[in-house]
């Protein structure tokens, strides 16, 4: 108790984490609290093991599709629960990389739920199984949670959210999933590959809100092809145990699945920290915080879900960044221009920066150009009888990359590029002057942008 | 023979067609003489054929190892021949869109090999097929060929250069490679997971003369934990048929192959097109170039391997576009620092920039940093049991980036990125600034960044 740190964390996810290797590596003495596992929801209970999963299914893909490229197999079969078991063995390894991260940065680490007691002077003072810290600094990234709505009959249903639907030992034979948002999407497209029948309902007139509108339709498309059932504009008003009852062009309707997921958003976990306590001010939707990550008391920062802005992991990561350059006195700030977003479909979605339709709301002057993926010569040698696109938006006047939007091959591993042009404001003249590898699907970039 | 044409190029290949495609998008008038196949070695007879085959081992290993993410499969077999037949049925595809592309642009195909007549006044005169052709520009981009080197009783034999194996139509028992390069590389790993029992003999003490040496080691290690055998330091001296006679140690040793490669570098194609009937400058090694790709004939332009340069597809586009933009009176120039290298071998090798090795050579000091790719958490979900690295290059002085080089996943898709970097001089703190998507393995490159 007489240690004073440099630097104290509420929650480990990639906000914390990252913010402790940082800090650590520059010195900082660090302790970091976490009240469930190390990585947060993105490790433990979305991004990691929802990837793990979906590559189980990419993997099943793969096999249903090698005779196309003149590899033949027979029986193919699904082991459901090796599949989950090798989930969980890649979360606790990546959770156990996590923990030698924090080893490396010389961070404490506390697992226990924190809560902020009080600030005098510069000191804040943290308790945690019945235990104070105390530090300089102050970082909370306590992140979010599903959020649950109050739909009549939802207490007594046994609905799942991302957390309970990993648990499962047996595959569902059927799946309701209420939500077409990323986390509803993936969760169908891995389950229909494993054989589940999948229903995704989904209150908005598209699936993927945010995502680029034709690039959603497409692969809403790909994915009815696939046999999942989509009702869109659809408003449940009940639950009956697993019956779910939905408003759908004014009429009442009723789905029952084997399983239902509620994926409907995050709640924003600013409630029973103590925030209070020291003055932090915050609404429901999340912490205030400047471009520099801080909130309005001095030496408390917030980064992450908390702060309401992306909810993704690599924001938090990024902000995290931030906040301990600003600690460190080292220029540096926050911008959300060129945060990309994927989805882990198959076919996968990437994208950064303006979508046509943002540019639109907000008034930007743009010009938008699209090409098919089929464009790339090695998209066509990988891609046997599939499809997807490029979408590139630039400005009207300056002609610099405003968006890039792809559906298709590996466009979650291309999109890094696209954030690095963009972050550089790089102008059209300027990318037709990199080298793409040839013969690459990225190169679909470099053509896309040749047509402006 | 009344039309004097604004370009006339010789050679469809990625240099001769992309130049034809941006000058037709101009508005110049274009034709474009091609003796082969629209489309160039690339297409024809190296990148596509070699990526699409490669594809099938790719999904042969999918299959194989489908099991450890769970998903069994039985009686896994290979179909050589539909193999075979798909890459003909893929470049087939990909030569008629570039077809439909010239079409587009509206430049005039020429299928007959061409011979530069004389240049009266800014007139070339071009021949082919017993017509005369003229026009006000010339772009030269006459590609290379498979060298053969002098080596007694090569011509008895029938050995396969990489136009030959690619029209093989049953698998070989056994395949002896000469010449450890980029192109006897993915050969082997090509015809390796077919079941073909491959020998790979090299002179230099590494494969993959010019990429990362830790890289080329880490690849041949994988490779003959797959089987395949190689001979380092071992210069051939005989052929008798199928028998290959090298030299190893100051030993003679012999290896018989059901077929046996050669791929010990490449022939530039200066001879019998008539570049010295105008006064082209150029040796065994290429035709001389300046930054614009303008020889020292005026209006008379050069591209692609015909420079000797960088014999990369991607390298011969670029020096096309630049050429073309010089044409047309745009700023633009030559620059070789950002030139991307990839091998499409299981595991995958992309680079870009100085190598470590390359740095020391030119006296340029830097700090080196090195990841393993299972850093990042995709990498682990989806990677069990395997291995890769990431290699970043960063000047001491100013902290730019020189040079990314990795290995494993799906790198050859994440290079483009490095290039952009490396082409906008962006320095260490500018990369730790740009978010990557968070589960991606795109993200190694980063926390490599992050090391320095």
């Amino acid at each position: 108790m007489d240690k004073i740190y440099d630097l104290a964390i509420i929650g480990g996810g990639p906000a914390g984490y990252v913010a402790a290797e940082r800090a650590g590596a520059k010195g900082l003495s660090v302790v970091i609290f976490d009240m469930r596992s190390l990585g947060g929801v993105c490790l433990n209970e979305g991004c990691i093991p929802t990837k793990t999963l979906l590559n189980s299914a990419k993997v099943l893909e793969y096999a249903e599709e090698a005779g196309k490229y003149g590899i033949h197999v027979e029986n193919i079969s699904i082991d459901f629960k090796k599949i989950m078991l090798r989930k969980d063995k890649v979360v606790r390894k990546l959770v156990a990389g996590i923990g030698a991260k924090m080893k490396h940065a010389k961070a404490d680490v506390v697992m226990a739920k924190a809560t902020i007691k009080e600030k005098r002077g510069e000191v804040i003072t943290i308790e945690a199984d019945g235990q104070d810290y105390q530090a300089n600094r102050l970082l909370v990234c306590a992140g979010s949670e599903a959020a649950v709505p109050p739909i009549p009959g939802l207490d007594a249903s046994q609905i799942l959210t991302n957390r309970e639907i990993l648990q499962l030992k047996e595959k569902p034979e059927s799946l309701v999933i209420i939500g077409g948002g990323v986390i509803g999407t993936e969760f169908a497209d891995f389950f229909n590959a494993m054989g589940t029948k999948v229903t995704v309902i989904e209150m908005l007139p598209e699936i993927l809100t945010g995502v680029d509108e034709e690039i959603a339709a497409f692969v809403r498309k790909e994915f009815v092809k696939k046999g999942i059932e989509f009702h869109l504009k659809a408003r449940v008003t009940k639950l009956n145990g697993k019956e779910v009852v939905f408003e759908k062009d004014g009429q009442e309707m009723k789905i029952t699945g084997d399983q239902v997921l509620l994926s409907v958003g995050r709640k924003i976990n600013v409630a029973g920290i103590g925030l209070e306590n020291i003055g932090v001010e915050f609404t429901p939707k999340g912490v205030k915080i400047d471009q520099n990550c801080r909130t309005n008391v001095p030496n408390v920062y917030a980064a992450g879900d908390i702060t309401g802005f992306s909810l993704l992991a690599h924001t938090a990561s990024r902000e995290g960044e931030v906040a301990v350059n600003h600690m460190l006195g080292r220029k540096d700030m926050m911008r959300y221009d060129a945060i990309p977003g994927v989805v882990y479909t198959h076919p996968e979605i990437a994208g950064v920066g303006l979508t046509e339709s943002a540019a639109k709301e907000k008034g930007i002057e743009v010009e938008v150009k699209q090409l098919p993926m089929a464009y790339a010569g090695r998209f066509v040698a990988e891609n046997e009888g599939k499809d997807g696109f490029c979408k590139v938006i630039v400005g009207k006047k300056y002609r610099e990359i405003l968006g890039i939007h792809m559906v298709g091959g590996a466009c979650s591993e291309m999109i890094w590029g696209a954030c690095a042009i963009i972050e550089a404001q790089l102008r059209v003249q300027d990318v037709e002057e990199i080298v793409f590898p040839h013969p690459t699907v990225s190169e679909i970039i470099k053509e896309t942008i040749f047509q402006f």
